[in-house]
């Protein structure tokens, strides 16, 4: 009986090997407080001496040829990546027809279903654990490829993103046996012999799954839609941005080894590299096969997938209007600091940056006395030009402008309002190629169209606005509207915070409030943070919550008489 | 701070109330072995002896009467309703209009959104324990509205639905609490002091939710999707079947009395009670403001649902195939006994009633010997004849016959097969207006075009397949295309019932095997067996499970340093 081969391979040699991580992320998602499974330090001390090396010449082996991945159906090769930092990348990575992927996928599916939801976590903790390995490859293949600078890409784009994978899975295996695999059902009958049933829940899992990757996070926002289809039996096609593939690329090559090497069909994880305008993400998605899908990226394509992939599970993640809300503080150099880290960041290239700082135009009240509109502005522009006055230390936290399009948006933001601060081109000192500018401020008035859509890149609106209450009318309206990753309030006023946690209830975004030391409101920490509500425009689901896994799959029953 | 609110309110009274039932049903959906709140025997010993003819008196006073119910925006009366079992009901229900009911649900919204999951949970609670004070008075209205015979009405349409609903119940509340209400974050900081942040998490509905009750089981089939919302913040409107009316205002009659005593606003739950032709379902499933729809009924009209009302999360339970393989079996009389029951209860009239009964031509293996297909198909059907042989015993399993469609289905029937057991026009010993049939029975090749989709109501087809191996094939081809609610096998052949369950599997439908006692494949108990899986064309989601409750509210967070 099959439900009795389910219970017995809960005790697959992986399970066991990954159950005290898996226990832990269990108790995390339950408790929302501080854990970390991957630690974030680059340093030397903490990953040794060689890693940072080895894993920099592992990434540098791939440039320029054949990347190494035995899939099916390879019908060519493709190379359609261009470094933000400008080195040459010219990775060719082997292409296959959407038949040859989905057929491979299909066949690998009842054996990972079969195998039931432990033996599936203990092999996405094997392949968390070998990328873990390689978090340096990892780490150079997401700078290079996304502009990020490296720390950052070792964070987000290795540490943070494995444990953002780490809590999908957890939420997948919890969901997965939130039943039992077996129950016993004994109903009383009067005076007669209870009736007595065995019965079976078996996971079943939706079918083939499609991710899509982004540009700017290509394995943060990725991973938690690969893991939590694949730990609930979906064989996984990732279709990386094309330009991005290299971090997706990575993920499935060691993925596949770690799954080969627990006795499973490698074609469980497979990549899907486009050749140029090829649309392959539009042809996956709307085969009958493809029953889930992640995708990270524009509103206007997600909305597409939304409306037209009507046979799968579509999760979305897309543009909003990030907004803070400034009404007072006790830390006015502390809010400027921390504003300004969040603009500047990654060159506000990350879907949570602040993008309109709401101010009442007679300005606010800070632990200095009375300040004028045009000081605060002035405050945080300072802050800005001095977290970005050293070029070297500068590229540290810009990183690049990941495409042209940034580079044109910028420009044209210029005429949305007043240059408050300029974007500044900044010369990388050691990366000549390399694309950099620092944030643009501009001072706009609330009635200014600008501020109604999203300008994504480092473009910041500082909108005086008729008051405090205007600016809480304003957030509610626009990011109602529009939607929002995040949102962010400064105020020494109970009552404020408590209006303006009331909005955010109400359009449903995520509020951090008086951020002035090292949390910042683009930065969510996977086990506690929730990223996106799905309440808004922004994003149809939440990194990770119940939702996001439990129609992933499907719990099919049997049931016999004992 | 608002989180310090919906923490305060944890101990409602309500909540303090009920908590050990809410503790029970919780460790039941855990288990999922045998477990029930509400008796469901309507002996005088259980509920004592004035309940059933008070319960009945309560319910004839309702008939040729305004129900009592104030209810916003009343424009006027409407009375729908017609008894399968000829007694005249012409009870006149307000009827509101859609914006009145919509502006008072959302009106509703906050101050429930603010109860928070524990005082909901407590009030819902409350209101089932209403319910269930009016168990006969609920037992007289299904069964004199859907035709269901009357121990059937207080079991499926009281006892069964209190505990479907109360199932619902305890998924919201443990879905809602799978994060805590507030964490504290505390993040090592190398040699500083760590960063230390409160974080909130407010539970926020989406918005106003519909369910659209069906003529045959207008409680059981509602209760989930109203306790589901209205447990996880959002305000209901029910917009019952115009031919089954009664059992749901009766239900919004003492939900409202309930929530009004518990200190909230009565119309977080109202009733639409629909004109002639008005079409209000679909006036109100495209409202903006409707978030989540939950709809029993026609495949046409589900789909019409799940394609237009784009803005909402729809749960439908369809329409499907509901199959039977029988391979081999060592009781053939239990078998024929028990599938008799099974086709005769109430008329097959339920969603989960077997259709197709799939026997190799060849005949099958019993503990007798072998049986020719004739022979077991005259088991079957001598089985039905004995059980609706006394017309006083008969129609207390038959029932009536809900409407006059499923009276023309019989006779259209009879076109596509060879009759193997005609349906019989019984009189009802004390309902002379009465509509009730025996079931018919008809035998048919697998080629026969009849056994491709649903033929609702007492029609059976034994169809003569080419094998067990072909039985099999043509569960999967017609349940994977047409869906099913519920499949079983009898087969005394390990192999087989393997097969059979791995084809289960594969189409997405629950099994029962070797049925030939006090269990019936039609009935499925609340707390253990899951109804519909979601998987496949019968019905998109599951009663009950946590994809059923995930997205009926959203996480949103607030977080702010210590």
């Amino acid at each position: 009986m099959m439900g009795r081969m389910t219970a017995a391979v809960a005790s697959h040699e992986l399970y066991t090997k990954h159950a005290d991580t898996l226990q832990r992320a269990l108790t995390a998602i339950a408790e929302r407080g501080y854990w970390s499974a991957f630690p974030e330090s680059p340093s030397p001390r903490v990953y040794g001496e060689s890693a940072a090396p080895a894993g920099e010449a592992a990434f540098r082996a791939y440039l320029g040829s054949d990347f190494p991945l035995d899939q099916p159906g390879v019908d060519g090769h493709v190379a359609t990546e261009s470094s933000p930092f400008g080195i040459p990348l010219d990775v060719r990575y082997p292409h296959s027809s959407p038949d040859a992927l989905i057929a491979a996928a299909t066949a690998a599916l009842p054996a990972w279903r079969d195998a039931g939801p432990a033996t599936r976590a203990g092999v996405c903790l094997e392949i968390l654990g070998r990328l873990h390995e390689h978090i340096f490859e990892l780490a150079n293949a997401v700078q290079f490829t996304t502009g990020q600078a490296f720390v950052m890409a070792f964070q987000a784009g290795g540490a943070h993103a494995l444990d953002r994978a780490l809590e999908a899975l957890a939420y997948a295996y919890a969901e997965q046996t939130r039943q039992p695999a077996q129950a016993r059902w004994e109903k009383p009958a009067g005076k007669g012999e209870p009736l007595r049933m065995t019965k079976t829940f078996h996971v079943v899992p939706r079918g083939v799954a499609l991710v899509i990757g982004c540009n700017t996070f290509p394995t943060w926002n990725s991973y938690p839609g690969l893991f939590a289809s694949l730990a609930t039996g979906n064989p996984v096609i990732v279709k990386p941005h094309p330009r991005a593939v290299l971090p997706l690329a990575v993920t499935v090559r060691y993925a596949r080894e770690a799954l080969a090497e627990a006795g499973f069909d490698p074609n469980l994880v497979q990549l899907a590299a486009e050749a140029p305008d090829e649309k392959l993400a539009s042809t996956l998605a709307l085969r009958p096969e493809v029953k889930i899908i992640d995708f990270t990226g524009s509103t206007q394509y997600g909305d597409w997938l939304e409306e037209h992939a009507r046979q799968a599970f579509v999760y979305t993640e897309k543009a909003g209007v990030n907004t803070v809300i400034v009404d007072s503080t006790d830390d006015f150099a502390g809010m400027c600091r921390n504003l300004a880290f969040s603009l500047t960041l990654y060159s506000g290239q990350m879907c949570t940056t602040p993008q309109n700082v709401l101010i009442a135009r007679e300005g606010i009240h800070t632990e200095g006395g009375h300040k004028a509109f045009v000081e605060v502005a002035q405050g945080i522009a300072d802050a800005v030009a001095k977290l970005t006055g050293d070029d070297a230390r500068a590229v540290e936290v810009t990183g690049a402008i990941v495409n042209d399009g940034v580079l044109s948006r910028i420009e044209a933001a210029k005429a949305q309002g007043e240059v408050v601060l300029d974007a500044r081109t900044i010369a990388h000192p050691s990366l000549p190629d390399a694309v950099v500018r620092t944030p643009l401020l501009l001072s706009t008035d609330r009635a200014a169209p600008a501020i109604e859509g999203e300008w994504f890149g480092p473009i910041t609106f500082l909108v005086a606005t008729d008051s405090t209450v205007d600016s809480v009318a304003l957030f509610r309206r626009i990011v109602g509207a529009k939607g929002g990753l995040t949102a962010s309030v400064y105020s020494t006023s109970p009552e404020v915070l408590d209006d303006v946690e009331r909005a955010a209830l109400d359009v449903g975004v995520h509020l951090s409030a008086n951020l002035t030391g090292g949390v910042f409101v683009n930065q969510s920490a996977a086990f506690s943070d929730f990223h996106a509500t799905g309440a808004n425009p922004a994003a149809n689901a939440t990194l990770t919550d119940g939702a996001y896994v439990a129609n992933r799959f499907r719990v099919v029953q049997s049931r016999r008489h004992v």
